[in-house]
């Protein structure tokens, strides 16, 4: 066993300690009353690094939430470089009531820690820097040039991110970037994300009378803008599951018989999928599984739905207006703004002249495949398989991490995506949690990842 | 000119500085933190009724809101007792933000008083009592016998109103019941409301997962129950603008050529209910006008409607549950029980396997239609002639009343509706305002009316 593994195993305990010391921070990035929260996680993860020895350490403006950047390039001009990306921001934690402990105050329950953030990705931070520090201090050893690029908006879509790249272009310059950002499918199934869907989030606004009305006096005569809003999204699918705004599918790349073939030695059938989310009985477009479905086939959900009163008891109104937030996950090679262009189209021809609607558009990313023959991907497999004792599944992942998008197109880098969240962590919801035994895995393969690139 | 009118004329300033004192007051019946409010707006009206000289005035406890009693039996046996009725709470007055000045501040802008409750209907019961005022004080007497119900849960759907009225027949034993929370079409029309529509009002809560998904990594494989409600409720109209719950019109009375041509006498055209709504254009129900989709046929409408993130920015949560309020207006011979039964008909037809829902009723109230030969309506139509000289048009009131079907079944008496709200009042809506100019008009009426019936 090499020192820094023997490392690990031995402080393991303090190094959940200090990721509890970070979960409660209520680091909401979406939330401007948060702005001091902020500002003390990114010091945090600053203070973190400078204790583990990297240089140029430092909060950068971004014109939003600060970006930490540090570097450790001690291992010389032979070595490859990774650059490290993860952020620092969480989700907000609302519905508070639906928390059995709270938010940010990180909790342990058999085997694991429930908090906001604690999976995604505080967790998957602190188990990069805790495997850095056993290389580090066990006298093993980091046999590789690193670069810190922990963000503080990836949960607001890093409306930052890619200014801030493109102005420090030379300063991120890598071999390749490591993304932690990732999860497996279970606890005993290791996994490397080789695909990741983009997004489209869109929020939509329909109106109608130009106040609110009473629904007894106009009800019947005026074309309620909520009902109006309910049809219209109905419209967006048609019975089989499919989207049908149109072009929606048109630059869609099909699934290779080959590719559906790794994807259904996935060990996520329906039965999985109804024990994880819960649902009563499953659905989506027909002619793909369920895991085809949710990483590999472009989506439509309605992510928020707002009009009229919606406190206790009853109030007869005909609202004016409703809103809808409506998001399309998009996989290779859709375009963001084709996209919104098949939503204008779609609601130009269905919208009643009973309403006048707008559009804003949240955020916008392209869906992403990685190379999954490269250096970077077979020390990662190598990890793996040191840590599990059985080679990872390659998988395709459904959620968007739009930064591997941007740092492709900026700094003509790929990213390897490797994390320990598992799909039952309650990600974005109440109860959110990190599973501890995998975690402590997922330490041991980031310092396996590092010792295998000693070799390339 | 009788000695009360002038009575009117020389104190209406102060009798709109009394109705402000009293719009102040934000008795709104629905917010459980309203409750100290809603008792100081009880006894501010018991202690007007004292002044005026009523007996037995009481605060009379319902399990609820309390009721205000009094009565005036000083004309004798041989007159006509008319039971008054009338509310003094009032509506949410949320959202906030949209209002001109301050909902509970009243407010003298043209012509118009701006307050929550101003027309919706402080501003009636007020000139209900200073009509009697002007009688009393001036001399010129009061030759009718009055008994007040002046409730406090009309906006909430009056739960305790039945079993109150149950308890107490002998104490509101009348000839008639004046129900003052009418209105009339515009400041030049004079009109006297002869029939009502009925409510179901109705909760529908959808279920799918367990809890709030993430969007990426289940959207595609989970059926979202936000999309599911929006199907449901997309499917309860079709493109004729038609309710297809099942059996949703059975029951319901057809119109005769003789009602359709006394409505179509009536001066609201589609230009006047284009204006009146400020919707861009008007869309109903097939085969009728405006005016009669908006009060002589049943329709359906959403009144509110939460699911997921609404707050600003960008949340990807594939939520587990959606709600939506949804009321349907009723019209004779409806009744609300078969159209729970028709809605929870039509979500077992419709409702897909991948969700679970629920349906709570908040209130529900039969329509009902008033005779209009009667004693009560000639001496009405009278005043109105005497104060606007012209008779008043008959109408059917699209909103609900449904005191008026509890005090027909309980104590077999009919109503008389005679209001002086205007269409365009934003009655439940921000910035509701009282006409002052019809508002004076509208004391005199009942100075009148009361003045018609000593004849009888």
């Amino acid at each position: 066993m090499p020192n820094a593994i023997e490392y690990v195993r031995q402080n393991k305990d303090r190094f959940r300690s200090e990721l509890e010391a970070l979960l409660r921070i209520p680091s909401v990035s979406t939330a401007p009353e948060r702005k001091g929260e902020m500002e003390q996680a990114a010091n945090w993860v600053a203070a973190e690094l400078k204790k583990l020895g990297f240089d140029g350490v430092k909060l950068m403006p971004t014109g939003g939430h600060p970006l930490v950047y540090a570097e450790y390039m001690k291992a010389g001009a032979g070595a490859p470089t990774v650059l490290l990306y993860a952020h620092y921001d969480v989700q907000p934690a609302e519905p508070l009531d639906l928390w059995t402990t709270g938010a940010f105050e990180p909790t342990v329950r058999g085997e694991n820690l429930y908090a906001r953030g604690a999976s995604d990705m505080k967790g998957e931070l602190m188990a990069l820097l805790k495997a850095i520090e056993a290389l580090l201090r066990s006298g093993q050893g980091l046999a590789v040039n690193l670069k810190c690029m922990f963000e503080g908006e990836e949960e607001i879509g890093s409306p930052h991110l890619a200014p801030t790249i493109a102005a420090n272009k030379a300063l991120f310059k890598a071999d390749f970037c490591l993304n932690v950002d990732g999860g497996i499918l279970a606890p005993d199934c290791p996994s490397i994300t080789y695909g990741l869907r983009g997004i489209a989030y869109f929020e939509i606004n329909v109106t109608g009378p130009v106040g609110d009305l009473h629904s007894g006096i106009f009800g019947g005569a005026v074309h309620n803008p909520a009902t109006v809003l309910c049809e219209l999204i109905a419209g967006m699918h048609d019975a089989e599951g499919r989207v049908t705004l149109p072009g929606f599918y048109d630059k869609v790349r099909a699934l290779s018989a080959e590719e559906r073939g790794w994807l259904a030695k996935l060990p996520a059938n329906d039965a999985w999928w109804m024990e994880k989310s819960g649902a009563p009985a499953l659905f989506g477009e027909a002619g793909y599984s369920s895991t085809e479905r949710a990483s590999a086939r472009p989506t439509l959900d309605v992510n928020g739905f707002l009009t009229g009163y919606t406190g206790k008891g009853s109030k007869t109104v005909l609202p004016s207006k409703a809103m809808a937030k409506v998001s399309m996950r998009l996989v290779p090679d859709q375009d963001p703004d084709e996209i919104r262009t098949s939503l204008e189209r779609y609601l130009k021809e269905k919208a009643p002249p009973t309403i006048t609607w707008t559009v804003d558009t949240h955020s916008s990313s392209r869906a992403s495949i990685m190379a999954r023959d490269s250096v970077a991907v077979r020390a990662a497999s190598a990890a793996f398989e040191a840590v599990w004792g059985k080679a990872p599944l390659f998988k395709r992942e459904g959620g968007s991490v739009p930064v591997v998008g941007q740092i492709q197109d900026l700094l003509g880098m790929e990213s390897l995506l490797v994390g320990f969240g598992l799909p039952d962590d309650n990600l974005h919801a109440p109860n959110e949690k990190l599973h501890l035994p995998t975690w402590y895995r997922g330490i041991e393969v980031f310092v396996h990842f590092f010792e295998q690139l000693r070799k390339k």
